[in-house]
């Protein structure tokens, strides 16, 4: 099975108004909930696609039951997340219907206490027995040390399970150091990482940082891979109006999905790129439209080397 | 025992966040949760003046199960609510803490089944034969019919328990028709049930229509009594700053605290301003200020006739 980690899980709740107003009092229209955390959104698409996946993390509380409760009903979704004191965080978003702008609203996750870290780090080393990749996603809750994914990298490198790191800031950068197989940064995480605002520079910098490949997603311009293999070049496809939010974990998904299946880098570009046009087109937020994803996954172009971009 | 009922319940999430711009992503700096919608909102108060209190109702889902965790742990009231299939409301209060302004987003209610309404109106009866007074308070979930109040304000009366009716239009017009002992409209409830502005003419009219008694709450004006054994003025005191909400409520919980007490009317409506006063003050929304209270409901000026407002 493929091992999804989302230290910071959450309940996404989808709120649509008539129109936002500040100090004003609005009767919700429609009210959607689904489990939430970039790991989460990478294994829904993952078991989408047909892959055995495995969620872990953590959960707690009234709304981690919710999410629990979700799941359960969630096709080809193993629920392996660890019990914590603390509960799971919301996230509200508040859809205005005369606009479609989204106004996000995001608890803070529940602290972790060292016994639970602890804990954590034990469940994993176990699932990574009956891992064929993992991918490490999003941002860690408060209590969680800063170098929790470097941790998590070299416990999944030492049981030869290939890892995927996709986070921001600092623990990114610890998480690099401990040479995980693949990073996928966007423009500003990337330029963060390194300080260089030049994606094949700052690509070349995250490598010799210890990533072994660095996929960078370039939002309207695709993506660019730097990998012991050679450089490629995926442009994302014209015509694409619609909700870029998950078009990140659909790449990411795309990506560990094709490393599984042991696809060559052009192969596992190209799905990654169809995957994420197909969920900014999609009308429900962070999920892929299928039709499009297979018209578009044989169609993608991928150039090699990023000199030519 | 008081019985509060309360057909929408809610679970009342109060967000706090820097400053609430639209169409932009806000960290939540703190995240409070508590039982709602009016009926539990009198009798927390209630249940904060020593009285023994029954909150009844629909409740449902997950924000249902954190409802009645809450209450669990809350002093003083027993939760006699009616399981339901749907889940019930949550409303999120959004608290600018640049300006103090709130945001209110509200869900709808569950769907209720009319076996799940049958059910309610069975264990109502049931729960009548123990109390001494009832508080019917708030909206109506979809699915209840429009004459619901006016159902469980006969079934009140055929139970010789005295029923206060705090609810607005349709609901409150045929409720009234029902001739509940106590009606506690605010001034724009008072106008559209009557179709009068000016306070004592409409007064008299919903009595006309049924009501026993009419204590209207006019905001800052404070309460006007108009009942089968006299008529009161008690003017709101001044320099009263904070946030009105719950202040009806905590009104509703004076009037029928008094009520059960057998108080004397000037008694009743002295508790009902002090209580309200005390609330407005409260750092905490909903709650009210204890000392202010004790302070203030010797100290409340009640004034015979209303004509001479």
């Amino acid at each position: 099975m493929i091992l999804t980690v989302t230290l910071n899980t959450a309940l996404d709740i989808t709120y649509r108004v008539k129109a936002l107003r500040p100090h004003a009092s609005h009767r919700v229209t429609e009210v959607t909930e689904r489990p939430g955390g970039k790991g989460l959104n990478v294994a829904r698409v993952l078991a989408a696609l047909g892959h055995e996946v495995t969620v872990t993390g953590f959960v707690g509380g009234a709304t981690g039951r919710s999410l629990q409760d979700r799941l359960r009903d969630a096709e080809g979704m193993s629920d392996a997340l660890v019990p914590v004191n603390g509960s799971t965080r919301r996230t509200v978003a508040v859809v205005d219907t005369s606009t479609g702008d989204t106004t996000q609203l995001n608890e803070p996750g529940p602290l972790i206490s060292p016994a639970e870290w602890s804990a954590f780090q034990e469940a994993y080393e176990h699932l990574l027995r009956s891992a064929s990749a993992v991918a490490l996603c999003g941002s860690l809750p408060p209590g969680v040390p800063v170098g929790a994914y470097a941790t998590l990298v070299r416990a999944a490198r030492a049981a030869s399970v290939p890892v995927l790191l996709d986070t921001s800031g600092e623990p990114l950068r610890r998480g690099v150091a401990a040479r995980p197989d693949m990073v996928k940064p966007n423009a500003d995480e990337l330029a963060e990482l390194t300080g260089s605002h030049e994606p094949l520079q700052a690509m070349k910098d995250a490598r010799r940082r210890g990533a072994h490949a660095v996929v960078a997603s370039l939002g309207a311009k695709g993506l660019c891979a730097l990998t012991p293999d050679g450089e490629w070049r995926a442009p994302a496809p014209d015509r694409l109006a619609g909700n870029p939010t998950g078009a990140g974990d659909s790449a990411v998904a795309g990506l560990l999905s094709g490393h599984a299946e042991r696809l060559p880098w052009p192969d596992r570009l190209a799905r990654a790129v169809a995957l994420s046009a197909a969920t900014v087109v999609s009308p429900v937020a962070g999920e892929f439209d299928r039709p499009t994803y297979e018209d578009l996954v044989g169609r993608v172009t991928v150039a090699e080397r990023l000199g030519a971009a």
